[in-house]
C-alpha cells in the first residue's frame, strides 16, 4: 500500500493514541503498535476490500453459499505477514494465540467491527473464535489436532450449533437437540436455526450443543457439547435465514436438521453433562468481541454521519446539514453515549482478565444490553441524515443496523440479561431496606438529642404515628 | 457511633472494593481506605443527621435563611477528626488539600452526594469548593490570609455570583455586571441571580464575575473577577429563587443587586481581563464534583428503589413489587446507566488528572450531559415505585429530583455542551469524508483488478456514472 | 375588564374555533359559545388572579391550611355572572349541571387547566366535582340536602379520603380503613394520606371509602362509602404532603387517621357492599377531566416555550433561541404529541357519552397513560428553555411538573393501567395466533395450487418441516 | 371463499364496529359496509396471496424486475367483483373513483397496508394514486385518454420521478432535472432515483418534475411536471435501490439517468412554471394514505406481537411470554400509541376534505412525523418478541420495518416537516409573549388593588425590579 490514508490527515490521533485515559494501565506497549497496526489495515486494505468481497459473492443463494471470495485468502496472508493473526485468544489461558489480554484484543476488536472482511481476514471470526476458545480449552490433544490447529491456520471453518426453532432456548436448558450414546457412537436428532457459519463451503466442524440426559435431576447436567463434521449422513440444511433482507452470505445463519446423525464418542468435549459448564465459559468473552465489534459500526456509523454533513451538495434550507443545530446535536449525543459506551466494554473486559468470565457477569451482561442499544441509536440516526442513500446499498448503514439489531437478540435477548441483571440487583434489596430504616431511626433518635420535633413521621417499614390533634 | 450499620449485612462491599477494576490502578492505598471512611462516614452519621438538619432551619423564609443547624458543626468536627477534612483539593495543584487526586476525590463525592449534610461536612461544598481553588491558584497574599485560610478551616462561607437574569449568562461573553476602576478602587453595578450560597448568614465573601472591558475587541478579555465582602454597602438581596419548590436554605440560591457598591482595588483577582480564564479554569473540575454527587445521588435512588419493591406491605396484584418484571427491568436498566456513566466521570477525572482541566474540555462535557440524564432517569423510576410516597416529603427522591434537574442547567444548559461537542466532532468531519471517498475509490480499483463489475455506482461526494442500456 | 387580552392580536383564533375538525359535530352551538367565553374568563380574568391568589395564601404551614383567599370568592361571582358554573355534571346523567355533554366539558376543562384559581371559580374543582357526583347520583334526599346543595352553590368544599399509606392501594380491594355498624351508628377506624382537600377550612364533608365487609368472599363487595363531617370527633389530621416541594394549600393532601370516628348510619351512600362500584364510575369522567386540565397544562407550557424562544434578551451564541434548530423541533414534537393526545381525551370523552364510563374502559385507560407523559415531556423542554427560570417560582412550569408528576401516580399508577390494557388487549392473542396460522396454511395451499415451491418452511406454532437434502 | 376466517371467532369486531366513536359521524353506511368488506377481503384473500406473490417474483435481479406475479391479476378479477376498485379517488374532487372520502378511504387504507398484495389489488397502489389523482385533475383529455383510462382500468402501471441523488430534493426548489422546449418538443436532462414503480415490466409512463426555468425569480415558478413514456429513448435505468436489503421488486426503486429524452410538448402537465404547485398537491392526501398503512401496519405487528406471547412453545423461564410483565406492558404501549397516531390520521383527512391538503397542512405534517414513529416503535418491539424469528423471513416483521423506516424519509423527511412545523407554530410567539406580559402586569395591578405584596420580582422580558434592602 502506498499511501497511508488514515495518516494522511493534520491532527489524526492513531487509535492507540485515542485509548481512554483510563484505559492505558491496561495496555502493553506492544498491544499499543498492534492496535495501531489492525487500524491501520482495516482502514487502508480491509474496508475498500469489502467492495469486492460483497461482489465476488455472486447473486443467486445457489452461488452466495458456495462462494469462497478469493480476495479474502489475500487479505489474510497479507494479515499474516503483519503480524495480525489469532488476535483474539487471550494470553492468561491460551498459548496458541497472539499473546493479548482481552481488554487489549478488544481494542483491536472495535477496528475489525468498521469492515466486512477484517474479522476473517485476521482469524479473528465469529463463531470460529468461540470454536477454538473451547477445542483449546476442553479439547482432547486428538481433537485439537483434527480441528484446533486447521483453524488457527485459517484453513478451514467452524460452525456453532445452539440455538432451536420450537423452544425458547436463549435458556439453554430449554434445548432439546437429542444426543444418545449407541456403543462406541453418540447419534443426534433434532433442529437446529441460527447455526452461525454452516453457510461457508469451508464449513468443516460444527460444534453442538444438545441433551444427553434430558431426565437428570439438575437441570444443568443434562446439556453436552459434541463435535460433529459437516459431512456426517443425516444432516440437511433446509435453508439459510435472511436478517433484515440480508443473507451474509457464504457465512450465513443455517435452518438445519439432524437425523441419526452419528458421530464417534471421542467426539465428546469432556464429558456428558459439561455442556452448560462450556457454553457459559465461550460466551463471555464472545460477548466482549461482538460488544467491542459493535463499537466499531457504532464509529464508523458516526464518521459516515460526519461526512454527510459536510457533503457541500446537500443543503436543505440553503445551508449544509452541519449548520443544521439539531445534526450537531445528534453528532454529539452519539459522541458521549458511544464513549461511555466502550469504556462499560473496556471494564467488563478488564474484569475477565482480572478474573474470568463468571466473575464478570455482571459487566457482560452490562455490555450485552447497552452496547446494541448505543450502536443502533447511532446507526439511525446516519441513516437519517443520508435520506434515501441511508436505508440503500449506497451506504453500509442499513446492513450494519441489520447487523446491530439481531445483536439485541444473539446469545440472549436484552430481556433476560436485564431480568437477571434486576435479579441479582434485588439481591441486595433486604440490605438496603434495613440500611435505610436504621439510618431513619437513628435520625429520629439524633432528633430527639437536638431536641428537634418529628413532624412528619417516617413510614418507611413502619407502622403509622399516632397523632393527638388536627393540624 | 457504636454500631456499624454498612457493615451489618453478610456479602457487604465496602466503597474500595466497588470501585470498577479499570480505575483501581489509579486509587492509592490511603485513598482506598479514605473512601470506605467517607463511605461509613456518610452512611452512618451524615444520611442521619439529615433528618435533624432540615428541621433545624425553620420554617418561615426568614428564619430559614439566618438559620445556622447547629448539628452541621459537630458534623465537621466529627469529619476533622476523621480526617476527613477539604478533600477536594487536587493534589498536583494544590498543597493545601488532602492530597488526592481528581479521580480519587470523584469517587469521595459519589458518596458525599448521597447526603444533604456530608458535603459541608467535610468542607468540600460548592461553592466554596471551587471559590477555595481561585483564590488557591490565584489569590495574592492577602486574599488568602483574609479570605482562603478561614474558608479551608470552615468558619466562613463564600457565594459565587455568575449568572445575570436578563441575559443568556451560560455564554459568559454575555455577562453584563459593570466593574469600573475609580481610583483605588472598583465600583460594581448591575444584577445577578442564582447566585449560589449566599443565603447563609455565615457567607462573608463573593467572587464576583463582571465586565471591566466591556468594549474590548477580544471578547474573551472583557471579564474579571473581583472579591466582594457580603457587607458592603449597595448590595441589596432582593429573594431567593426556589427549585421546583424547594429553597434550599439556607444556602439558597439569591437574586441580589449591585448599586455602586465599591471595593479595594486589591481585591481584583489575577489581572484585569483575566476574568474568563478564571472561570473556566473553576468550571472542569466543579463539573467532575457535580457529576459525581450525581452518581451518587443515582445510587441512592436506585437503593430506595430496591427497598421499596422489598417492602412486604406492598402488593399490587398480590404479588410483591420485586416479582413484577417491569420493577426489574428498571432496575436493571438503572444499574447499567448509572454504571456507565461513572465510568465516563472516572475517565473524566483521570484526563483532568493526567493533563488539566482543558485536555479533558470533551471528557468532562460528555459527562456534564451524560450523567443528568442518568440521574434522572434513576430518580424518575424510584418516584414511580413509591407513588405517593415518591413526590412528598417522604422520601428524598422528589428533592434530589428537583437538584437534579438543574444539574442539567447549571453551568451551561445541555444544548450549549452538545452543541460545542458537536462542533469539536465536527471538525473531523471532512476528513472522515475524505477518508471515506478514498476508501471507496481504491475499492472501485481492487475491482476492476479483481475483474469484478461494479453494479451500484459509488456515489457518495462524487457525480453520477452514467450506464448504458437499461437494466 | 376594560381590554380583551386574547383578541387583540390579529390572527387569534378563539377556542371554539381550534376544536379539531372530528370534533366538532358533537359540540353544540351553546357549547362553543361557552367554551369561548371560558377562554375569555381563564385567559383574561383567572391567569392575573393566580398572582394574586399564591401571595393571600401566606407563608407559614398554619397560615397556609387556614386561609382562604379572598379574591377566590370574586372570581366566584364573577362566574356565576357569566353563566359559568358546574359545568362538569354531564347532561345525559344530571339536571343539576349545565347541561353539557362530557366532551363539551372536556373542552373547556382544557383552558381551566392553565390557571391555578379557575377551577374553583367555575366550582369545577376536584374532588368536589367527583365528589357531587356521587352525591348527585346516589344520594338520598336528606344527603342531597345537607352536602350536595350547599357543594354545588360554591358554599363549602370536600374530601375525597380512598389511599391508604400503609398498603398498595391503587389496587382498591387492599384498602384497610374498617366501617363497623354499632346500633344506628357506623364506627370508623384507619389510616388515609393523599386525602385531596381536607386542608381547606372550608372543607366540611369527607366522602371516605373503606370496609364493612372485610372477609366477604367477593372482594368487591367488602367496600362502602361513608360521609363523614370534617368535625366529628376522633378525626386526627397529622400533617400535609407535599408534592415536589409544593404544599398545594390550602386544598392540601392530608395524612389523617380516624380513631373510632362514630357517624349516623344514614350516612352511608347506597348499601353497604356498594363501595367498589361507586368509586369505579366516580374515577372515569374524572379522569377525563385530569386529562383535559393537563393538557390545558401542556398548552400553557408550549406557550410559556415558544414566549421564551421570541426574547429578544436571550441570544445565546449571538442568535434568539427560534434560530436554533433544536427549540423548532422540540416546538413542533410538543405540537404533534399534545394534539395526538387531545384527540385521544376527545375520543375517550365521546365513548363516555355515548355509553358510559365501563363501556369507555379502554379509551380512559389510554388517556390515563398517555397524556401525563405528553405534559410532563412539554413542561420539560419549556423548563429547559427557560434554564433558572423554569425550576423556580418565576414561571409556573416547575410547579406544572410537580402537579404533572403526580398525574402519573394518582387514580392508579401508570403500571397499573398498561398491566390492565395489555391483558385486556392479550385477550384477542389466541385469536390473532389462530388467523395468522390459517393465513399462512391457506397461504401454503394457494403455493400448491400456483405450482409454486415453498422454500422456506413456515414455523409459525407447527412442527419443523422435515427437508431431504443439502441446500 | 368457503370460510369467513375473521368472523370465525367470538367476540369479533368487524372494520366498521372498530371506528373510533369521534369518527364515526364521518363515516357513511356504505363506507362502513365498504370498509367490512376490505377487511375481509384483506385478510381473507390478500394476505395468503402474499405468501404466493413473493415466491412467484424470482430469485435474480433480472427475474424479479421483469416478474408480474399472475395472482395479482387474480387478486385484481376478484377485487372488481367485490366492488373493491379505485377505492382512492376522494368523492369530493373526482368523479372517476369509488365516491369515498378521504376519511372514509383512509379507513379502508389501514386494511391495505396490511398485506403486500392488497393495495395493487384494488388498484390504489402508490405511486399510481397519486398520479391518477394528477391526471384526473389537471390532464388534458388526451393525456386522460392515453394514461388515466388504462391506469384506471389497472392496465398499466406508473412511476413516480422527483428525488434527484445529487441534491437535498426534500426541497423541490434544489431539483436539477432540466426540462428545455426545443420547437414541438421538451428535451429532459437529468438524474433521478428512489424513481417508485419504474421496475415493473408493466410501468408505461412516468411523472417526471424538472425545471423548465431554473433562473426564474420567484423559485416556486422554475419547475414543470411532465409525462414521460417508459420507452422513450435516453433513459437509463442503472440500478434498483434496496431498502435494507429488499429490493421491493417487481416494484422497485430505480436510479435512472435521463439523456436528452424528447417528448411532444403536448406532454406538459398544466402548464410550464406549475410543477411546484401540482406536487404539493399530490403529496397531501398521499401522505394520509401511506399514514393509514403504515397504522395498519403496526396493528399487523401487534397481532403478531400478540401471537407469539401466546405461543406455548416459547416459555423463557418457564413461564409463557404473555405472563412476562414487560411483554404486555410493551402490548399496552403500542395500543396507546396507535390509536392516538390513528385518530390524528382521521382529523387529518377530515381537515382535507372538509377544505383541501394545504388547509390541512399543519394536520398532515403532523401526522408525517407521528405515525412511522409509533409504527417503528410497534414493529421493533414485535421483532424483539420473536427473537431471531422476528429479523428473519419467517415473519413480515423485518421487512415491514424497512418499509416503515424509508417513512421518514420519503416525500420529506422528519426534520423538514418538523422544522416548518415549528417554524409555523413560532408564528404566534410573539402574540404569546405579550399575552402572558398583560397577564402579569395585570396580575400585578391586581396585587396592588387587593393589597398583597409582590415580593417576587416578575422578569419576563422586563428590567429588574430595584429592591432597597437585604433581605
Amino acid at each position: 500500500m502506498s499511501e497511508l490514508l488514515i495518516n494522511s490527515e493534520k491532527g489524526h490521533l492513531t487509535a492507540s493514541q485515542r485509548v481512554p485515559a483510563i484505559a492505558r494501565p491496561f495496555v502493553s506497549e506492544r498491544a499499543a503498535k498492534t492496535l495501531d497496526l489492525v487500524e491501520k489495515f482495516v482502514e487502508e486494505e480491509c474496508i475498500p476490500a469489502d467492495e469486492v468481497y460483497v461482489r465476488q459473492i455472486g447473486e443467486t443463494t445457489q452461488q452466495r453459499f458456495t462462494s469462497h471470495p478469493p480476495i479474502v485468502e489475500d487479505l489474510k496472508a497479507r494479515a499474516k505477514e503483519l503480524g495480525l493473526w489469532n488476535l483474539f485468544l487471550p494470553r492468561n489461558h491460551f498459548k496458541e494465540g497472539a499473546g493479548f489480554s482481552n481488554l487489549e484484543y478488544g481494542l483491536m476488536a472495535e477496528y475489525l467491527g468498521k469492515s466486512r472482511t477484517a474479522s476473517e481476514a485476521t482469524n479473528c471470526a465469529a463463531p470460529d473464535t468461540g470454536n477454538m476458545e473451547v477445542l483449546a480449552k476442553y479439547g482432547t490433544p486428538e481433537q485439537k489436532k483434527r480441528w484446533l490447529e486447521p483453524l488457527l491456520e485459517g484453513k478451514i471453518r467452524s460452525g456453532f450449533l445452539m440455538t432451536e426453532p420450537q423452544v425458547a432456548s436463549s435458556d439453554a436448558t430449554n434445548i432439546e437437540m437429542r444426543i444418545e450414546r449407541d456403543g462406541d457412537s453418540y447419534v443426534l436428532n433434532g433442529s437446529k436455526w441460527w447455526s452461525s457459519g454452516i453457510g461457508d463451503p469451508r464449513c468443516e466442524i460444527y460444534i453442538v450443543l444438545g441433551k444427553t440426559a434430558p431426565s437428570h435431576p439438575d437441570k444443568y447436567k443434562q446439556q453436552s457439547v459434541i463435535l460433529v463434521p459437516h459431512s456426517t449422513p443425516g444432516i440437511t440444511i433446509h435453508r439459510m435465514l435472511s436478517v433484515f433482507g440480508y443473507d451474509d452470505a457464504p457465512h450465513g445463519h443455517g435452518h438445519v436438521t439432524f437425523t441419526n446423525v452419528r458421530v464417534p464418542a471421542s467426539n465428546m468435549v469432556l464429558s456428558e453433562g459439561d455442556g452448560f459448564k462450556i457454553i457459559q465459559g465461550r460466551l463471555g468473552p464472545g460477548r466482549i468481541h461482538h460488544a467491542m465489534r459493535s463499537i466499531g459500526a457504532a464509529e464508523k456509523a458516526l464518521e459516515w454521519f460526519l461526512a454527510r454533513i459536510n457533503d457541500p451538495r446537500k443543503k436543505p434550507f440553503g445551508e449544509m446539514l452541519h449548520k443544521h443545530g439539531i445534526m450537531l446535536d445528534r453528532v454529539a449525543r452519539s459522541r458521549i453515549e458511544i464513549d461511555a459506551a466502550r469504556l462499560a466494554v473496556c471494564n467488563a473486559a478488564i474484569t475477565i482478565d482480572e478474573s474470568d468470565a463468571k466473575g464478570a457477569l455482571k459487566e457482560i451482561a452490562e455490555v450485552k444490553v447497552l452496547v446494541p442499544d448505543v450502536n443502533l441509536k447511532v446507526i439511525d440516526r446516519a441513516i437519517q441524515a443520508y435520506g434515501g442513500a441511508g436505508v440503500s446499498q449506497d451506504t453500509p448503514l442499513a446492513s450494519m443496523y441489520g447487523n446491530g439489531r439481531t445483536m439485541r437478540i444473539v446469545d440472549g435477548p436484552d430481556e433476560v440479561h436485564l431480568l437477571q441483571l434486576g435479579r441479582n440487583e434485588n439481591k441486595r434489596g433486604g440490605a438496603h431496606k434495613r440500611r435505610i430504616e436504621a439510618q431513619r431511626a437513628k435520625g429520629e433518635e439524633l432528633c430527639r438529642k437536638y431536641g428537634v420535633e418529628v413532624k412528619d413521621p417516617l413510614f418507611l417499614g413502619r407502622s403509622t404515628g399516632e397523632g393527638k390533634s388536627k393540624l
